[in-house]
């Protein structure tokens, strides 16, 4: 790689990921489809608002994917789309560092 | 990796990392030692104030190294240390994650 000159795709990828919880909320939604309180039960010290906004940034991102249930009560999941998915490297090895490291 | 579940040092690493502007002084040092304005230099939408505050906290994180060269005039270096070499695979994955999505 040449770190001589920042790479906009990097800039591009790391001001979405530099976020605080973006990287919590992806890594809990690799387990699969969540509803709002499931991802909240992992990342408790985050306030509902927060969550809120990181969902609605996450989406416009594309890379979480909402979907409405017409149950009753409603039911609404959240999702990784193929561009979230593709996230698990990193967060692989996000997690690789901080068991060598944290 | 399970998915269920957050993981502490999975959340210490996501924390740091999770900043604004610490993924992209961290890809421009992987270069090698750099000086602050050779930092600037790559990512110059950043104010200075902002680049100060991230490689204070960068230092007390023991990601890098601040060296004092008695120059005339006096030289200031920024490396990484070996646990900030050991972010490599990080950066590597949200770049190669970026090209493929930004």
């Amino acid at each position: 790689m040449d770190y001589s000159k920042m790479c906009p795709k990097y800039e591009c990828a790391t001001e979405l990921l530099g976020k605080k919880w973006t990287g919590m909320i992806v890594r809990v939604l690799l387990g699969g489809p969540k509803r709002f309180k499931e991802v909240k039960e992992q990342i408790p010290e985050m306030s509902d608002k927060m969550l809120t906004d990181r969902m609605k940034e996450l989406e416009q991102f594309q890379i979480i994917k909402r979907s409405v249930y017409p149950e009753m009560p409603v039911r609404i999941e959240y999702e990784l789309t193929e561009k979230g998915r593709g996230l698990e490297p990193v967060i692989q090895s996000i997690q690789d560092w901080g068991e060598g490291w944290c």
